[in-house]
């Protein structure tokens, strides 16, 4: 992939540190412009590296949108790591829940949004979001292994807090001062009656309206 | 506004025929290039109409948004308007509420996140959404009126389904076979429990994890 490009930076400023900072200026281009409307150029301009020097790292808006899903991905795993090595599986999972939604900034939320909406125009974009959807493995996962009852459905827990999930991000993006703390904690007791097999079912006839 | 424009429209083609053309041709450029790559000259060209013409109609993109969410909304009148007459209001509710998250389409969806991003950018379209959150009027009213406790509280209730509403938009957005069946039921058995006043409230210290 975009490995090391030999053009002499030094330990500091190298390769890798000049893909950091290409990767947080791109953010920081598609919130103030919007995927759709940000050109390569514009990404090489605001990164202040030539247009071929650029072109080096990342070959499309793509490639960078699907570097940031991966940069964000490993960030996770480190975060899951660190606090696996102090925290019970279930703490673990409340803090992985309330970091990742809890810290998540507006600028990074608005960026979610666009690139929700260009998954449908855009092939590419449809792939990273399928990706960011692979929670559902982990997550799944995780609610197998912290069950409290055989009625704890594992599949059926996440596509229940899945939408709350992302209603939370919606919220960041959309409203100036939002504490989604009082959502994050009632995901956290949704999860807690999931794992005892206590989530409320949907009625039947309700799910019928939906036909 | 943009009231008649006298230019010598049948009653079929009249004016009014052709601001719902436009609305919906512009609905539909919308989604296909995102809002903000959308110009006023493709909105013309799209709606077939002269640019002059046009612009006797809607004067920029943030008025035409602006019209689109106020013909929702009185879609949304009409459809209380008509529940109404025969169904309780608790069925109201259950109905309104059906009817708006399972049949929003996938194209109304992808334009809602649109709009939810470039809210952060616009103003105009910032006031637009604002508007669209007028709903939790609408929704604490309903509640207030139909509260089975006293421990009923509609505001709080409101946010405990107001991100569960938006991320079913997202998912009707981002999924391609999405059924919203399960999440609406789940959200018409969290309506009632919060009647009765018994919505599983936050727990002290998961709030305080996200300060």
């Amino acid at each position: 992939m975009n490995t090391a490009v030999g053009n002499g930076f030094d330990a500091k400023s190298g390769p890798l540190a000049r893909r950091e900072h290409i990767l947080d200026t791109a953010q920081a281009c598609f919130v103030r412009n919007g995927f759709r409307r940000t050109t390569m150029i514009d990404l090489a301009r605001e990164s202040a590296i030539g247009r071929c020097n650029f072109h080096r790292y990342f070959g499309s808006k793509e490639a960078i949108v699907e570097a940031l899903a991966r940069r964000d991905r490993a960030r996770c795993a480190v975060l899951v790591a660190e606090l696996g090595r102090t925290a019970s599986p279930r703490a673990v999972l409340t803090g992985v829940l309330t970091r990742t939604l809890s810290g998540i900034t507006r600028e990074t939320a608005v960026l979610r949004l666009d690139l929700w909406a260009e998954a449908k125009r855009n092939a590419a974009i449809a792939a990273v979001v399928e990706r960011t959807e692979e929670a559902r493995a982990w997550l799944g996962g995780m609610f197998s292994l912290l069950a409290l009852s055989p009625r704890c459905q594992p599949e059926a827990l996440f596509d229940t807090i899945n939408p709350l999930m992302k209603g939370i991000i919606v919220n960041r993006a959309v409203l100036l001062e939002y504490d989604s703390g009082a959502t994050i904690a009632f995901l956290d007791a949704l999860i807690d009656a999931g794992l005892r097999g206590e989530l409320p079912h949907a009625p039947f006839t309700a799910v019928q309206l939906n036909r």
